[in-house]
């Protein structure tokens, strides 16, 4: 008994007094390898369990077409309605972690284990009761979701006959057994019964024709359909296959079930290959064939017969078939799964209760597209951010590629491009994906010569204003300035809007990067002008004097400071002007400050979340991604790190209540 | 007694019967400012202590040509050649740290200073043995050398006679004066005199003549010159003027000298202008001048009188002059000049004792042009190294860009350009001055299935042999692959050539990065088969275990390496074989990576030197960037790091003498 091939469409020995049954081809659609590759990154992860999925085959299609299982993006989902027509298959999926594992894996057993739950269900009659478990099928895959390439083994189980089957009446066509009333007869009779059974198509049924009647039945009523023992029994099956002198595969299982059941009281059974095409609006069944073969009596013990069904691959011979993606897709759409790719892959193994959604859609305002920016910014793209904004006056200069990594010798030509806009743009060309844009403007500062002409005044006026909307339309605000005084403005805004504010400066060889505390909305804060969450003298007894420190309570960048808002820009010498800090630590502070963020957006308190010290470094850290600190001060001379803790200073010139709550227009239109 | 403005050619009262003075135009040409560049950056610095300086002035341009005191390359350089019939003049260079300084420089003081040294030379009586004393300037500078913006404010400072001068007799020139045999007379007479006194010019000298004779003298002679108390009193001037009107600016501080030694004993003095040019190759001092004047008589107080000379600017102001340079140099040398500023600056006030060149001629191999290899070639480029090498035989993909900050979207298109290669030509377009390259190779690897054939045996070869001689040619080799076992091979060759290894490997968000002890040259190896390095078991007792540790005794990544080189990219998950870690991890041990690389440079015994462990963070550093650990190992979660020692193993199967002794090609070619 061998297969005929689909590659040849030529059957192998159209003489052959044995039965031939054309194999299904897999048709594995994109929309399955999408979906697959979403189950694999978000659900079944590092899961090899089998899983049930669900395919169908079509009995409609021209002649030219091979019999196709097809399987789509609605595989996963049991629930999902089968196009009008189709038979439903349900299969199981092995989805394997590594090609190795894929490689390596005992297709000979997969098969046998498959082959004998039909035989079981064979032997039970549960097969009888439910036909669908004889049409059940297997998937092996491995999907390389780093390059877009899915390997896949597909088998069609089929139990086989020791011998073969023997054919009685060689195929015809429909047309030429059948009279157009019996036609007429058998596809109205087809339709109700799968009416009756609500389904869009019965693979299996019994039929009954005379003269003028065709009569049609499910299975599981066998022994009342056909009463008379010498009656001749035909049977119908929903057959895929449009060759005019082969059967498709589903017919194979059901012979096997049909001698199990009937062999020792039928010698022969009348098969119809129940064929529905509809060609130019007209339907039409006379391509159906029916022929009769020789039931194989007695050949079968307890054990489960042989099984055949791996599928060729696309060189004919016996090996995995692979599809590559990538060629077929949007390279855009492709960056932007591969981005995700690396991220998702973290929540598989290493922390599995990573919510990626919160640092994925948190808008990132970036003050300053210096040499912190752009590290910051890098940092940010790594984990998938994807609303980034800049502001920044400056323009690129000739000593800034080598150490500002979104900008190249051509930006700083003929002047040099504004950087926050040249920054923005190299976000775009890094991940067409992030949604970038920059800002090329000032940050009024205090203590900085203002010309207070009609002209300045309004400029630095519509600033303020653009700050303060910058500042309402993200979440995270990143200060990232090459001076004191730039830092006040946006801080104060960000304090009175609630906004989490990641603050990151640079000595020659020590950094501090730290989170403003955030202070309680206002419904939270007591109504006495005192602030209330400094700490009171008893707080200030013992060593738990900074652990503890919810973030309602934790100081802002100005909090320590005590002198007077100054030109810090005045007078400096070139050393002092300059980024003048050894190259690795803008590097380094830049990707701590967004590690933090990200600590922070982890922790269910967020910007709340008491202050992790260089104390709790011993303890069980607060969140799978570890401490959420106040500050982190590195001092790369010493390769070390400390996690100093700061209160909120009542009279801090920024954060404090009399700052926040006469709101900062105040301080500057007056 | 006004001056003649260069900018206007006409005198501004040519009936005046007072002289009037044509000032200098500094000509401060881009030599000069390149030198003083040099000189602020690794020798002044911060030193704002003034510096003298030396230029000259010609007296052969053409008429049209404005008086210029010309400074060049050379105004630094005491011992510099004056060019040929220029006469030098001595300034003073104040060279200030910031522009506020410039600005505010008390430039009034500044030139009665100077004025005053004139006055107590001519005083004393120096003048007149060393006229050079009379012919001296100021020069106030700020270099912006972020931007090439110089600034800058030139003084040639000129005593007054309280009322001015009286012309007795108009300049006229000096051919409707003299004869052709006078003329000729002065000529020979002024060049004896010259070569007499081995100057290229003489400014100022004694001058009697008759119908067919010119004799000329020195200043100081003066009282054995003119012996007739009645006798006419002629002196010279070497005029850089050509006006045919005024004597240029010279001449002033002259006439001071005159009136105040002889202003009792003459009544007048005739001054001849010598102006000494050459057109159309024939020499011509008829143009000189000559007139008479009125010698001013007790005048003079012992105080200095007052002084002028402050250059106007371009706008005919009193304000300083800008030259912005980087419009007229060539953007590549910009860019250069540029980085090398930024790393100089380190060397003012932070850390004087730098060495940069051994940071900046350290020619750098970078194995592995991922995450880590690209955030290492970043960070050296903000060290300023200039030699960069890159080895990788991967190919960009759709992921890398977000994570790997030297590739972008376009890079990944069309399978991706290989990452070695678009690397070294991604340096470039950051820097120019770069020299970089990369090579698009596998590095052998044990455990690797290798097919072999003749044509992969002969590859492997091939690769082997290209890497010895990359290994060969860089000072530092840096280990940043994906896998252990590629380490291995780079790790024994490099071990066997002495070569400086810095290794880092990442986690999920912990991260290892070291220094590779580095093998003492054969010679000072000893002879003993047994492992020399290897610690007897009396250096295992007590607290000092992991102190002191030298770096020839340092272990390598695989000392502590019990298992047996396998494949581990075999079999590996998805989130495996990607590059699973917290994206900020990658920028910090790249960074760090290089960091450890400029602090073992700069340890006089480099490699050798004995490694700063966690414990020697308490002491005074080892070197002015601080410690010099064997590994930082990071821990992302705690923000926190440790400075880990550990020691070589004689049995390690990278850089124990077994392996590097019978040298690698053993392992590979046998």
């Amino acid at each position: 008994m061998a297969a005929v091939g689909n590659e040849s469409r030529h059957p192998v020995d159209p003489g052959s007094s044995k039965l031939q049954f054309a194999p299904f081809s897999s048709a594995l659609n994109v929309g399955f390898w999408h979906e697959l590759t979403q189950k694999k990154l978000n659900e079944y992860r590092l899961d090899e369990t089998p899983k049930v999925i669900k395919g169908y085959y079509y009995n409609g299609d021209p002649s030219g077409f091979p019999a196709r299982l097809t399987l789509e993006f609605s595989a996963f989902d049991m629930n999902a309605a089968i196009p009008a027509r189709c038979c439903p298959a349900f299969g199981t999926l092995y989805n394997t972690n590594t090609f190795e594992t894929f490689k390596s894996c005992d297709k000979k057993s997969l098969l046998e284990k498959e082959a004998n739950e039909i035989w079981e269900s064979i032997k039970s009659g549960a097969a009888l009761e439910n036909p669908m478990l004889l049409n059940r099928f297997l998937l092996l895959t491995f999907a390389d979701l780093k390059k877009y390439h899915f390997y896949y083994w597909f088998c069609y189980p089929a139990l086989c006959f020791p011998d073969g089957i023997h054919i009685v009446q060689k195929p015809v066509c429909l047309g030429d057994r059948f009279s157009l009333n019996q036609i007429q007869a058998l596809q109205k009779a087809y339709d109700e019964l799968c009416q009756t059974e609500g389904v869009t198509a019965l693979p299996y049924f019994l039929i009954k024709y005379h003269d003028n009647s065709v009569v049609l039945s499910p299975l599981k009523k066998w022994d009342g359909f056909f009463q008379d023992q010498g009656e001749k029994v035909t049977v119908g099956v929903y057959d895929p296959c449009n060759l005019s002198h082969y059967p498709g595969w589903p017919l194979r299982n059901f012979l096997i079930l049909a001698s199990h059941k009937w062999g020792n009281i039928l010698q022969s059974i009348e098969v119809l290959c129940f064929r529905d095409r509809t060609m130019q609006g007209v339907r039409d069944i006379t391509h159906s064939i029916i022929f009769e073969i020789k039931l194989p009596q007695g050949v079968f013990g307890p054990d489960c017969p042989k099984a055949v069904g791996w599928e060729k691959n696309q060189k004919g011979g016996m090996g995995p078939r692979v599809v590559n993606l990538s060629e077929c897709m949007d390279p855009k759409r492709l960056a932007e799964s591969s981005v995700d790719l690396n991220l998702k892959l973290m929540c598989w193994r290493l922390v599995p209760t990573l919510d990626l959604e919160k640092i994925v859609s948190a808008k990132c305002l970036l003050l300053g597209a210096g040499t912190l920016g752009c590290s910051v910014a890098r940092t940010l793209m790594g984990w998938g951010v994807r609303k980034i904004t800049f502001v920044d006056n400056a323009r690129i200069s000739y000593s800034n590629p080598v150490r500002q990594p979104l900008y190249e010798f051509e930006d700083c030509l003929s002047g040099g491009k504004p950087k926050a806009l040249a920054a923005a743009e190299r976000l775009q060309k890094i991940f067409p994906g992030v949604n970038s844009e920059g800002y090329n403007m000032s940050i009024p500062m205090p203590g900085h010569p203002v010309n207070f002409s009609e002209v300045t005044m309004a400029q630095a006026q519509k600033d303020v204003a653009t700050l303060e909307e910058l500042i309402d339309a993200h979440d995270v605000v990143f200060l990232l300035m090459d001076t004191r005084e730039s830092r006040w403005l946006p801080a104060v805004i960000a304090a009175s809007k609630r906004k989490l504010v990641i603050n990151a400066a640079l000595g020659f060889d020590t950094f501090v990067v730290m989170r403003h505390g955030l202070k309680k909305p206002k419904q939270q804060e007591t109504g006495n002008a005192c602030f209330s969450t400094a700490p009171g003298p008893s707080d200030l007894l013992g060593s738990s004097l900074f652990s503890n420190i919810p973030g309602y309570k934790l100081g802002c960048y100005f909090c320590n400071d005590v002198v007077a808002p100054g030109d810090s820009t005045r007078d400096r010498t070139l050393d002092q002007q300059c980024t003048v800090s050894r190259p690795g630590l803008a590097m380094i502070a830049g990707a701590l400050a967004v590690e933090l963020m990200v600590s922070v957006l982890q922790h269910p308190e967020g910007g709340y979340a008491v202050a992790s010290s260089s104390d709790d470094r011993m303890n069980e850290p607060p969140t799978s991604l570890g401490l959420v600190p106040h500050q982190i001060r590195g001092f790369l001379s010493r390769f070390d790190n400390v996690l100093p803790v700061s209160l909120a200073f009542d009279k801090c010139t920024a954060c404090s209540p009399k700052i926040t709550r006469t709101h900062y227009p105040a301080t500057v239109h007056q």
